[in-house]
């Protein structure tokens, strides 16, 4: 592994010290080089490229081959917009050339049922939530990982939860269907230069045989001193990781009307036995 | 693009005559490659694979940064053993060498508040269930792109959700944590290869500007026959993908177990409002 490889992994971990990977290769490269973009150049898409990025999202797994999943693809500046406004405001939901809104789909499978005058009694339990969920993020996920290897940039968008009922309604999604998360896609702006975030050391995450937290304080308290010397670095006045995870979570208002989830599922069809 | 890049997108399809993309590269091929493999040889796996592989799985996007998932990697044969049996006796968790088992975890962010005396009141929501399910998804899809970039290959194992308080009594999980779903990890076994396994059209998943089944039919009834030409390749006998889809959710016990995951949650300190 060449020193370009140590690099990334430093970044990756803001860990300047690290050792390097002893198995890498361009693939892992890229992946550890992902970061969010959050703006975009007005560079249109190369001629297929939603195209690739869908057969990409569909090459991977989906339980039981069921493709619990579709996707809405926005091209169109005041749908783009009203959505933006939808999840909080993002401005770069409009700025950016593609918008994909990713779904969680159990109606594919209803209309099947129907078709064959059968009653599908497994849909109307949370399994089938999390099954659409998953799909759709390791789809999600697929297609992020095609469109930075052309080099794309995306951030997804969970603020598209804040109101699943107004999303739904503005992308006529019929019952049992859910936007799980939005994703921009587009042309990173090389104005505004988008970095890699440092994550928790993987002692945090990676349990052996049986999970510990026993070292987690530690761990994390070294997370934190790399995170703020990350966010130093930005010149962004931001506390230790604790802090933020703290502050984000301590108060129902900081769901943006996410804590309504549950009901407005069930209003839409969703079982959630 | 080359002929290549044309037969993995036929392959992919199930489609032989299908159009080559327009926008196609080396990661994107690998990932049109993606099929899911259920047979391992004994060879062990290099030295640091596993510490690559959360690597790569730390670089997916996470929800504000919460980083709210774990894994629990398993290299022990009597734990893969009972796993295997919790799982629904898949022999292949017993067999690869390497059992991930990805965590949404809240627990972590829990401690935290703890520490700092202050009460998460955000946390108790249904959101924070997707969340940490969503992160997780994320992460392991990355860690799957990562292992098949280094020729090894991988499955699924959405089973783990039959029993969640067995798995969470086996790994020793705290409250607030629940298995989303398992990996087996290992080298493919060259004596039963695994092909790839053709996906509805992209007409059936692809909407733009708006949902719309208008079309449905017509594609999902030449997925049928495409995939159903597949299974005849393969020497099974199965029928079209609509007749699969309604044979596995028209009855509840086809859920082996997963119709009681609500409850389950509940009792393991999700608060799911």
């Amino acid at each position: 592994m060449g020193n370009d490889s140590q690099a990334r992994l430093a970044a990756r971990y803001g860990a300047p010290q690290i050792a390097a990977l002893k198995q890498c290769n361009a693939t892992i490269d890229q992946l550890l080089e992902h970061r969010s973009v959050r703006a975009f150049t007005d560079q249109p898409l190369a001629d297929g490229t939603l195209e690739t990025l869908i057969a990409a999202a569909q090459s991977a797994s989906t339980s039981s081959n069921l493709q619990v999943w579709s996707v809405v693809a926005m091209q169109d500046d005041e749908r783009k917009g009203r959505l933006s406004v939808l999840a909080g405001n993002q401005a770069y939901i409009r700025q950016a050339p593609l918008f994909l809104v990713w779904l969680a789909d159990l109606s594919r499978a209803s209309r099947l049922g129907e078709q064959h005058g059968v009653e599908l009694e497994a849909l109307p339990y949370l399994e089938s939530l999390l099954l659409g969920t998953i799909d759709a993020a390791l789809a999600a996920q697929n297609a992020v990982v095609a469109l930075e290897s052309m080099g794309l940039g995306s951030v997804y968008i969970g603020g598209i939860r804040n109101d699943i009922e107004g999303v739904a309604k503005e992308l006529d999604l019929p019952a049992q269907v859910y936007p799980v998360f939005g994703l921009c896609v587009g042309h990173p702006s090389p104005d505004r230069p988008a970095h890699v975030k440092p994550r928790l050391p993987q002692a945090a995450v990676l349990h052996h045989e049986t999970y510990s937290a026993a070292a987690e304080q530690d761990v994390i308290a070294e997370y934190d001193e790399r995170l703020g010397a990350f966010y130093h670095r930005e010149g962004m006045k931001a506390g230790g990781w604790s802090e933020q995870v703290v502050s984000r979570l301590r108060e129902v208002s900081s769901l943006h009307g996410r804590e309504a989830l549950l009901g407005e599922l069930k209003r839409m069809g969703f079982g959630l036995r």
